[in-house]
């Protein structure tokens, strides 16, 4: 019996009596957390990163902090959890913040809005600019406490059953998107659908919508929507890095030691990493799969790139007039972003793109 | 007195008479671990993210795990890092892997080598491809277990006395570069120069080096060199993304309880991911006020370009017949490389090229 055994078996008393040298000098308390994950446990890489934070966790601190993960619907609907959260019903949600623009659009920024920043961008701003720090007072009165977990990097533009070959396609357009994108598509004719991931692949077979988009080649291959689309566009310009955050209700966070917050933060900055190399390493494989399966992919013409950027200026400064916890954060966010945009287009850029184009 | 002091003071027989309950079942030692930099301290970002990852680990542990962070040239030279690990002389060090190719080439595939992978690539190789597996292989000869720990994306070409405006203009060039790019320089007739950072500002003042890279903006300005030179090119075609790592000597390592050790691994994810984004945001910053300065922001002629990258591929068959353990891990990376550019040249590089010519 190895002498974390017996401590484990016989207590203080026992470890004395073992003539244990008093080596002990802290306690950990044991915490029991749920995490409610807005996605279904098929998805790899997304309910992944929730499971990589909870294993990090527990495995710092020897079992003693342990978050058992649910996915979507096992405890409260996909897209429950902010109110979950809240409510304090679970300690911690995984979601994609844009899921929740009806509560307030400020939300969408969290994970994604139309023309963007980028994974690396977004990271950066949370990071190292003020992104966390303005966050953290938003949500404040949510009760929640958040901590970036995840990103896909630039999404696809998604499925559809017929080519666009000018915005006059997107008319009518019955389109499964995320969250709060669908204003722009509302604004360029198309008509939006928030659908959760594990409900989307009925919906397109059923032929209640015409297009879908989900994430990328990874996820959308195993969703199956390659069976009955073949128009694979891209970019996902609603989508140019998508984050992904934990949730922490603000008082089960509040009640954690100092090191237990720290510990929850170093492991959702590990899942992180490891779910934006998730989609990094599974993503060119998928598409190469995909386009020996028959799959078309498009570049969406300049025109309707345009109009879509245009739609997404008037919407940003209807909201800049209208919440002004829209315009708090979306003042800091644009700043960034055209910063952030002006220093890629040099090295970043130019090392890219010469790649790209190389015989490698 | 709080129950902490009580057991901090008193010891687990004063824990005892003060009558707290058995909640104590896991002791963590006292572990004091030295980390060498291979920076000065005046380098925030790289320097900076070493004292992230201690701050996290002694955060996460109640300061019971202590990293003491000591800048190149207190414990041992700036590049003598490795030695120190190997030798056990300091349990750890931060360093960027390509200053030891003298070692072994391979050392090269740890930080950048020229025409390599980007930042989020190599992040993705390491955490969800082959990378750490391989470079721990690589490592066990050297008893060093390695973390990513730090990225400073895509580097500038460097500072130039004078104009690069063809292939012939690098014959004899007097040039201070990171590590291995020297041997591609070399063929391209340029005369390589290993400075470490905290000498380089120095050689350049003199005059006895002609040219001079280091990282981007950020630093670079701060260092000095746009007082010397006025030609700054891009893009570093031999650091598309130079990683820095986490040295940990073996035996320290493997001396570690399970939870140190996990974070440990946290931490430096945690760090990886605060550096990378230091530079995100800082070097827009930096970049603003260097073209407002003077400084000529130029693109490396697409006949450099093509001379290099032919250079880099000769290189690279060089080594591939004469170093098995170079073969071994450059066969993996670079099927790997040409993946994830055929896949980053859709939707992200067409969302990133739209939004650095948009009007933001």
């Amino acid at each position: 019996m190895d002498r974390r055994s017996i401590i484990k078996h016989a207590g203080v008393a026992g470890v004395l009596a073992a003539g244990a040298a008093p080596a002990i000098v802290s306690a950990q308390p044991a915490v029991r957390w749920r995490l409610a994950s807005s996605f279904p446990r098929a998805l790899d890489t997304i309910y992944g990163a929730a499971e990589v934070f909870a294993k990090t966790v527990s495995d710092s601190t020897g079992g003693r902090f342990q978050v058992s993960v649910h996915p979507g619907g096992e405890l409260m609907p996909a897209f429950g959890v902010v109110d979950g959260v809240q409510a304090g019903t679970v300690e911690c949600a995984h979601t994609a913040p844009y899921y929740f623009f009806g509560k307030d659009d400020t939300f969408a920024m969290g994970t994604a809005i139309p023309f963007g920043l980028n994974s690396r961008q977004l990271t950066a701003w949370y990071y190292d600019g003020n992104g966390l720090k303005l966050f953290r007072e938003f949500y404040d009165a949510y009760n929640i406490v958040n901590f970036p977990m995840g990103n896909t990097g630039a999404q696809m533009g998604g499925w559809y059953r017929k080519e666009i070959k000018s915005p006059a396609d997107l008319q009518g357009l019955k389109f499964r998107v995320g969250g709060f994108a669908g204003k722009v598509m509302s604004k360029l004719g198309s008509v939006p659908q928030m659908i959760p991931g594990g409900e989307i692949y009925q919906a397109l077979e059923r032929g209640t919508i015409d297009a879908v988009e989900w994430v990328g080649p990874y996820d959308d291959e195993k969703l199956g929507f390659q069976r009955v689309a073949q128009n694979y566009y891209y970019p996902g310009w609603w989508e140019g890095g998508a984050q992904l955050d934990l949730y922490v209700n603000k008082a089960a966070y509040n009640a954690l030691s100092p090191e237990y917050k720290t510990i929850v933060t170093a492991a959702a900055s590990h899942a992180h990493t490891v779910m934006q190399s998730m989609y990094d390493v599974r993503n060119p494989q998928a598409l190469k799969r995909l386009v020996a399966g028959g799959t078309k992919v498009l570049p969406f013409p300049r025109s309707v790139m345009d109009a879509a950027f245009n739609a997404s200026q008037e919407l940003y400064k209807e909201l800049n007039d209208t919440n002004p916890r829209w315009k708090k954060i979306f003042d800091d966010y644009s700043a960034f972003r055209r910063d952030a945009n002006l220093w890629f287009r040099f090295t970043e850029a130019r090392f890219d793109s010469y790649m790209q184009a190389a015989r490698l």
